[in-house]
């Protein structure tokens, strides 16, 4: 197998559990040396069940280990441009949560240290690692089905705490917290970047989430570089299950993809015929996605190739969920450029 | 069978035809009398074929035989009003094609005019009658899934012919011609009325429809009064067929269809399984989608009941047509309230 | 449309109906003259309802009715050979309901005097014109799948009454009543001839059933000529519906196909997706077909050519049913030369 | 985790690899401590990169070692009696790839050791563990389909080598070798034990294959005890991939379950829908459910408690395979009870 990439984990929340068990349950050719937290002590159970070797307050510990190759940040949002930019002084090659930040400016300097740096730098969009929106990306990028014209994100979760709803709300609402995935979606099936961006929406399902300041229920369309047009709905609550379907609709044809189910197998009684319910959430779901998105990045580490999810993905789903919240705030089409502080250092 | 409902039908084009044909072939208590139409001579092969007794070139005969109860009004777009007025004065019962017109202040004029005159007034979509499309909205209606939040529609066409572009760029565009079927669609599942639309496309198929002053694909997304969400899609080319869809999320679930096909047969071979295409155009697609409109048409004119698609019907989905235009040219969301010329004279 | 084609029915109840109605709504260029039946009165009101001019209790009038050209038999079982042989000394072309009698010799005769009349003659085995069989028949003749191996039919009822399963099993029981349709299937998916039969079951779902001297669930496994192999299964009684499915596998693929629905639209909500129940029974899934079969067989008529069921179609499903009946009884394998009664005379 | 499970391999050939590469990759609580194989220099690469610690031509060694807990036995099949016995007088656990022997007296001296040894003993039908089969059997167990009236399995491999049905011939044939599974899946679904076996067949896609004295295509019916009905295809050439679909009908209805993919996504294009085509081979299809029949293996030593894959389960699938056998030469249905050569030994 080669010799094993040894690397830590910064935050030992429930992110960081999911990476931490996958790594070892699942990624054999890597060590998983130190999990660094500063509530390390409520997570011992798990970490030493996981027989991981070592704990540590202090995340420093891990970019001082010389041993370790590379990082994982599982923190709060607030710490991962920080930790990103000590991580690449470091030279530790970084797998980085979902958003790097909430500030565009603060954006442009990690992606600026992390290029000087040159360690690879992973986004944690996981979905793009998904079996069924890969294949669908697979037959978009193929050409099979054409110029693409459309595509189509639904994306729904479950249910919510309006706890977490509240935190949501206060560092963005639904566009950094949950669209933002929808956003990397749709940039991913189409290729494509997005230069304006109109969004509707309203608190649907609870008069709560209204009061916490954010929206339960939006439709985002936009258009794309070149004119195709994009489309994600959301809502935070899908009673049948996590709802998680794209289209992409081209000149020669269209992809289309479902959810999965837990199995295939069909019931027929004197009612009507029933399936399995859909993955009731995103473990359920994207389980798989979880551990591929982490295989490819150490793939990426070992040999030294770009990342399959790069900063620029990461600046690119925050430009539009800021574009989408002023355009629900002014009601009205809001260009990229409107949102983007540093239109002038883009270089793509 | 009871007495026989014997009618007349204005205008022997593609749509008369249809109609005339399922008539005599498919909806036995009903007698096709007289097809009038400047041009009747063209299409005399297939009248005598089917063995209609009497053609004329003058619509007033129509109108003026007493033996005539109900009339469908098959001809140019510009007569709808015109003639709906007409058989209103004449107190025969009403099928007309849609749109009733472009004009707002004109729909209101007919709809005044029916109201007074007291005839069953039907518009022609036929749509609200696909078996699949029925289904849907019998779920939304029972409540099964709750209150509605979402609803969408997707509709391509095959193909086009540009000959069929021009003329209909003329008279209004893709949203007076193609989306006006799905603006009543997503009212039909919805069972609510659109507040505000916002309309965004391009000529990305074929630059001769833009040079026409129309757009080949398009997103609209719409506000129904009490906040829930409306989208749909067009595209005048989807090459693999009719492309009719819709979805209805709500409180408690969701209700989707996809698109029928001629048989459900699965092929597996060394290559990928493979299924029938969908339908490829309107007339296999809603082919008894067309016999049941006149089916229930005729009912409600027998007994005397409320048509299923009413006069009202027709004003609301010119009214969206009107504002998507608007939108799309002034690139903003428009209310609905802005493009209707007489919301003081509305009472619903 | 040509000149019409006149008929005459014999036989006014369940079947004789349906074709009745289906000839005067559906076929617009076939005439029905005349029903007759000995008990004509009790269907005097559907009859009269559907403005068919003449009625008797004398299936003669019809034969000798000059105008008349095509006759359709709908009388009880054991009628059938009786009047099949009149029609065709009277040279009428005859469309015939399934079987043609239960007895193998007399069966031959009917085919001897068909022939040398030299009149259309069509079975009413109704699931050829089912528009998913059709097309599994298609590309299994085609080539596409390759040589035949394996057919397989799966043949369910959604309900009985015990008082027609005790006439059925008076009348040679479950293979000649039920499974007769699946022999012929069988024999049309595959294009070949049965050679041995192998039938086992059971009563499993009413003693009474088997109190009357029959089964109510049965598996028949067949050989045919060329080495490949069938089966068939039937129960009494799906509580989900009218279970028919098909799948023809060979060299180069498989062709399957399922039950068809009501509509195609699928609900999810907290409980587990559903969609429509499949058609609960043969007037609903096989409606189209109906219609279909009177079709090809008046357009045999009006061409001269041959029907698209034959009388040899009529006589290999009794064949196969009798050996069937008597592996059951013999608890062994039997093959179809062992209840011919005229191998010697077969000529196909 | 708690102490780990030490174990030791008997066998390094493809099944052996399976699961030596799963026990190292994907279940952490077991320690994969010695792989033995008279040819085990032949496996060495694989070995050390899973770095597996100790290798040994004498599968002594393993049963010797007191550290060792349990043992797979995934050696020829004419090893596995005499394997088990030694697994059993050593007091180790064991898991014996099926079958335990083609030689039905030689079965049931292996359960009576297993038996007086008190180990725990659990044959590797793997298929068992598949996620849709388990749903199937669980809504079959549930009793939300009823009483169980009709099993069927479709299991056709996507193709072979002639040199392995050579060997597979000798070995017993197609039942022993492939069907087997089938057998043991009809009664896992069922819960029920066969009476007795029709079974027919030919070599129709490779002559060569019945010059090897074996058949490539069979059917084999079966009546279980109580009177239900068992259905089995197979075919060794299925072009589309490995087809493994199974239904169990009830009196209050059906499970039924197909295919899995690698992804469910759909492609339209001008030509025919596709979806992606179903798994190869086994490999990709039971991938977990190698995984989990180990996992449950696991699971049972640790605690004691009993396998989910009893030894009288592999008994009855070989009883089952002797019955199919002597019915195909014999040409006519055979009870168990024939070819059951210690019936009054018998205890269930």
């Amino acid at each position: 197998m080669g010799k094993k990439i040894v690397v830590g984990v910064i935050g030992s929340g429930r992110i960081g559990k999911v990476h931490a068990e996958n790594i070892i349950r699942r990624i054999p050719d890597v060590t998983l040396k130190t999990i660094a937290d500063i509530n390390v002590e409520a997570a011992k159970p798990w970490i030493q069940d996981l027989g991981i070797p070592k704990t540590t307050k202090d995340y420093k510990d891990i970019l001082k280990d010389p041993e370790i190759q590379a990082v994982l940040i599982c923190s709060s949002t607030s710490t991962h441009a920080q930790f990103s930019i000590e991580c690449a002084q470091a030279k530790k090659d970084c797998f980085c949560e979902k958003p790097i930040d909430f500030d565009i400016k603060r954006i442009y300097e990690v992606l600026d240290v992390v290029k000087k740096a040159g360690i690879n730098y992973q986004i944690g969009f996981n979905r793009r690692f998904d079996h069924n929106f890969r294949r669908v990306r697979e037959v978009a990028k193929s050409g099979e089905i054409g110029d693409i014209h459309i595509v189509k994100v639904t994306s729904r979760d479950p249910d919510y705490s309006i706890d977490y709803i509240r935190e949501s709300a206060k560092a963005g609402g639904i566009y950094y917290d949950m669209t933002i995935h929808d956003f990397d979606m749709i940039r991913y099936l189409s290729g494509m970047d997005v230069e304006e961006v109109y969004a509707q929406g309203g608190a649907l399902i609870d008069p709560r989430i209204g009061e916490a300041g954010d929206i339960d229920t939006t439709m985002v369309t936009m258009k794309f570089k070149g004119g195709a047009l994009g489309y994600i709905d959301n809502s935070r609550r899908a009673v049948y299950g996590y709802d998680q379907r794209v289209e992409v609709f081209g000149t020669k044809g269209m992809a289309v993809v479902g959810n999965d189910r837990p199995s295939i197998a069909e019931v027929y009684t004197k009612d009507q015929p029933k399936t399995d319910k859909i993955h009731y959430f995103f473990l359920e779901r994207y389980n798989d996605a979880f551990i591929d998105e982490l295989k490819e990045f150490f793939a990426a580490v070992r040999d030294d190739k770009p990342t399959p999810v790069t900063g620029n993905d990461g600046l690119q789903a925050v430009l539009i969920a800021a574009a989408a919240k002023r355009s629900l705030l002014e009601h009205r089409p809001v260009k990229l450029s409107e949102v983007d502080v540093a239109p002038a250092a883009k270089k793509k």
